[in-house]
């Protein structure tokens, strides 16, 4: 069960509206790798969880940390969409270059209003939305609950990991200084869950669990002749030079072996014919 | 540019057709980390990749071996559905149990045809669909190249992680001597690509990366004294336990810190009023 | 900024495992009208409210309550997934009806396999998805919030209409003891909101919203004589016997009309001809 | 069965191309409550209507009338799309401010690209699409139709709050005197529209239907003591000065209750462990 | 402009409910191909068209006409879902063999509520939605209108081409009388529409189109030494012996050449060095 | 199995960048008709083929070129997103037009941001994306393998028309002479495929495949009265003058009937009443 506060974890105003920076904002919100995602994919683990209690107490401290980062971003757009430019019609042909051309309008509204999402007048009313950058929608498809701890704790330092560098590309894509401050502390955050994830992981290894997942159910199903070499799909051989290509493998359990000129193992396909009531074609 | 050979990487037919496997097995086709995720995630990854050429070179190898991956499945759900109850008319009321109530058709064929997807009887006809096991289709948003390249392999070994765990649950769901040869080779490859990315992402260190993405920029950027912490959102304080709440962090930049008793640090949000001409509610 | 506490806000765990009823049961987590949209749509409208504090804090209050409603479902799930049949190979043909068609594995598996959502075994490995009963992820069209607390409220209140009724059905889907109670919970929750929404809408009224969304605005944009006429479109007039089509109207401000053999106003559609750029086709 | 006539219900051509508007006019037409939106809510519950005649043939009236709308929006679409910058190479560098440094086109031209759908070019060749103005394509998800008629209607009433609000931000959006005198036409149908399902739902309470959903059936399945209580999940109570807190419920079978401290009711989640075939982690 | 009759353009009630093949009747409500789609199409087409006024007006007719389509199969989704299981506690362990094993009820309600889409009961209450057999809603995308007829028409030969053969499928997957004389109601309308398109193509070419879209555009634009050769991509030249290998190209304007070993006429990519501030991986 | 040469089947650079076209140009890679749709769509059919070899040959040799032409459409817009303004705090108030009311930054950069692709800078990282020019992703239910191959080269030979003229139109929306001579090599490709639909067609029908798709099944299973006759929806005959409205159908099979007053056939609508347990409203 769940409880709020009114104040925000973290917030400074933008020192002027932008709405075209809130169109961009938007991607830290409803993106593949916005906090939508990471909020959603760390409850979902922590209600799926049947692991150890310590990993689900995290799952759900970090998850409901980020239904405030939600709130830090949506509060954010809504401050950088006032005065967006929703009124077409005044103000008239006051400039000579680009305002004659359009038709009578001030060159920033008309600017403005081709960077902005138009949703953001006519759909929300100046607030955020579920959505990412280019106005589509936060799916659940975006996050992953697999109940294996180690597969889904790459998958959040993954998460972790991409949003960190949009984060860092926004911050480079706009000067204001309270927008900049508080993704300065967004930043820290994607920081630590970085830092979080690999310690989690570090401590799933020194609780038993191995480099790789599933590794002994990998080892008994899987084809061994198979299960360490890289095959060279293309023509040179640039790709030999990599630590995947010689050694030891990872999970020490084989060794890397390069397949410079790769062969099919199988046959052609040979299909069934249709059932005629299928009315495909047949040969 | 791309060349083919007729013959598939491996391939074992099943030894009987069976539908409803064929719609399960979709998941590993068209899945969230189905064969055509790592096989566009990769080749888009090794289109716009600007770093060394092996890295490059490397990520169209494995793309393109991707494609025939999907081809193998593809090729097996073709041979699943072979059979498939596609004429429910015949074969009346034989059966004393379960056929009577269903109006005198086979049973095998009813079951059969309520556990299918009844998109490879009408749509395709017999064949695999692009689209994972609930029938819902593949799409875009399924991968991510971001032009850095740690941050994309942790995706790679993530999605392969999520892949491989899901070809050995369902390995286990079938006991086709057939299926699960063919599944103990993309079980083979899928453990050769998790150490691959494992191995790639030491590589990425050996040559100057660190431990996380972009940690320079982020230091720059982001609030020091957050960027350690972890904030314990609940009641309770199993997750003081881990390894992310004490000691110093991962990326050796930081200690880390265990916040008990998380308070904000930001204001109430203070939003400005509407324009008048958005006709929102205002104070 | 959110905090957790590990209790349920409501749960009694069901009697027995029942992984076909638990496919049904996402649609009250990640349908249209699931507690994920009522979730996402409350904290949304709470976040970009600019009307008075009352408002704000009563839509963050039952956001915050909505979280938890889709852990006690998430739950439900898990606990509904426990012994799904994720093992073909046991068991043999001991059924002598159905089991020897399907080649020889227990009936009860094979029509739960069929009735199952494969995801819950193949993906989440026996937890709950951000997806409707079909396996369609929960998306942010799902939801809305306009600035507009009436238009709004409105919406609130469709939304807990279907899920009430939604959660009414599913409730006779079961007897299971278990989730029956639990949904007792949900329902008298549902109750709750509903009377909420249509006593928020009688607090916005006796604040000075009218009947209708923007009604001063519309009554001066709009043309007046065709604000309150009912156009029959089709032969019969059953659609004359409504109180839609007689009477004042609603907001008071005019009288419905009944127009029972409506014709066009408009001219015909006469379109430039495309730019010869596009390579349309002229007449 | 349906007819068409070729004059428009109503139409009043644009003063003037403008391929930005013609974008953001498209969410009336694609858009979650655009003309497509209530065109197919009204015709699938007409179709699925298993109630009094009056009712289904009033749905399939204003159906019928919406398919109209779609073809007014449409035709207008295509209207302001006329003369969009769809060949760039011409014009040269005139102009001495944003000409020299765009590489020479009109900048006109420029703006108007960068703000149109340029799908508007490439995919319809200067006609309308059926998606919202961000382009996000109309789906089946943005209606429904449930069989309980005042569900249903108070999912009506909230459409056309929300059309009608969106086509009066839209109307002050431009100044263009023949898309506000079409816009106001619409505007009334949307004022229409709202009242008659205010009338409609008036209809259903005097034909026996209750002031909420199943009423009846959700106080035998309901958990009473629970049904009308508000849960205040803050710190703060703002939320206790609405109607919604205090007073009779509005369906008359309760009184509202605040519960200013509210604490779980349910125990700690204790999820089974998983079956190991799934190789998720245990405890 | 739009008009109704109530009566349906052909129906014949089913002989008896069937649940399950409601579920797959939907494909041709609102799958990729189904009847949703060649109404959409055609309508937007029509409103698009900027052509001879025969072309709009059949294309308006024939779109109009689809829209009863819709109409005629919802109408039987709602006939076959009567009786639906939608209630499973009565009736108690009467089955010896099923009935046992799933907890006591009567198994035609088990394997038809494995067999049916859930949300037929939960979400419609028994009415016809606007998605696929899977539950796939409906989208925009699925239809398209260029401008350019000749390209449009051959989609829309291509919709009837695979809308009929699902149709042909559908009825061949059932036994019901009643389902079975409406699809042959619905069949020979595509049958019709086949041969319309067919024809309508035919009527384009005698009045000046030629073969193919945009042949003298696409000669002045295009590299003409690649313009009709065959590019083997395989080992193997199976491919050689198609029409479309030898002798004069369809359009009149080359001669088709097989390329038997093609190479790659481009040069290796050589992508320019990101931006720093993208902090993307530099060579 | 398949196999990568690193050099593009063509290329030309771009003589300068030009981030606003980049988003345009996604169009032709992960549009409704773009190169991954080719590209999938082959290769599904061909993979699903089990007609004569040669059909499925060419399929397999089709699909794996546009494999290519996806790689060298990605090539161009990363190099078209070289330089493109990702960091907007330099430079300052330089522009006395626009960049006074912008806040101090260069107007090209201004208006090549409001026009670019937010996701190109922030996700992407400067490279291509699997979306269409909205970014909308590109998605399974874009193509269509039935296993009928007259069906099926129907829908190819009008996605290689669509694409044909999508490329055509955006050869005109750029004058950049290396984008220009990369398309005329795209266009020379399309046109080869539309010629090569076309001829495979030819080659079905001279091997006995008739004018439509099965057309024996059709006639057989179809009303024979309604195959042929034309509906005239609408007031107003100019539909009567097409030739699909009389002469013999273009089968053979039959004459064209133009109904030019047409009636329903079927009654009006009987919907048996809702189960009680579904709470849908009832007469
Ligand atoms: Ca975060
Ligand atoms: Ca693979
Ligand atoms: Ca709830
Ligand atoms: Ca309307
Ligand atoms: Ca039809
Ligand atoms: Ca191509």
């Amino acid at each position: 069960m769940f409880y709020h506060k009114k104040q925000l974890q973290y917030f400074t105003p933008p020192a002027k509206p932008d709405a075209a920076y809130a169109k961009k904002l938007q991607e830290l919100i409803g993106g593949s790798f916005g906090e939508m995602t990471v909020m959603m994919q760390y409850l979902f683990q922590g209600w799926n969880c049947r692991g150890p209690a310590k990993y689900r107490d995290m799952l759900l401290d970090i998850g409901t940390e980020e239904i405030g980062h939600v709130e830090m971003l949506a509060t954010m757009v809504a401050h950088l969409l006032d005065k967006a430019p929703v009124n077409m019609q005044e103000d008239g042909a006051k400039d000579p270059v680009v305002g004659a051309v359009m038709g009578g309008v001030r060159p920033r509204d008309v600017i403005m209003a081709a960077a902005m999402n138009p949703q953001h007048a006519t759909v929300s009313g100046g607030g955020a939305m579920p959505a990412d950058s280019v106005g589509f929608p936060w799916n659940g498809r975006f996050i992953v609950a697999s109940g294996n701890l180690l597969a889904d704790f790459r998958s959040n330092l993954h998460a972790e990991s991409q949003g960190l560098l949009q984060a860092v590309r926004l911050y480079e894509m706009t000067d204001d200084p309270g927008v900049r401050d508080m993704l300065s502390f967004n930043i820290a955050r994607d920081t630590m869950h970085q830092n979080q994830w690999l310690a989690a992981i570090e401590d799933l290894k020194s609780e038993g669990f191995e480099e790789t997942v599933v590794p002994k159910i990998a080892y008994e199903y899987g084809k061994k002749e198979n299960a360490y070499q890289f095959w060279n799909h293309s023509e040179g051989e640039e790709s030999a030079q990599g630590r995947w290509a010689k050694g030891a493998s990872i999970d020490g359990k084989g060794q890397f072996e390069y397949v410079a000129n790769p062969q099919p193992i199988g046959p052609e396909p040979n299909l069934p014919q249709p059932d005629p009531k299928l009315h495909g074609t047949m040969k």
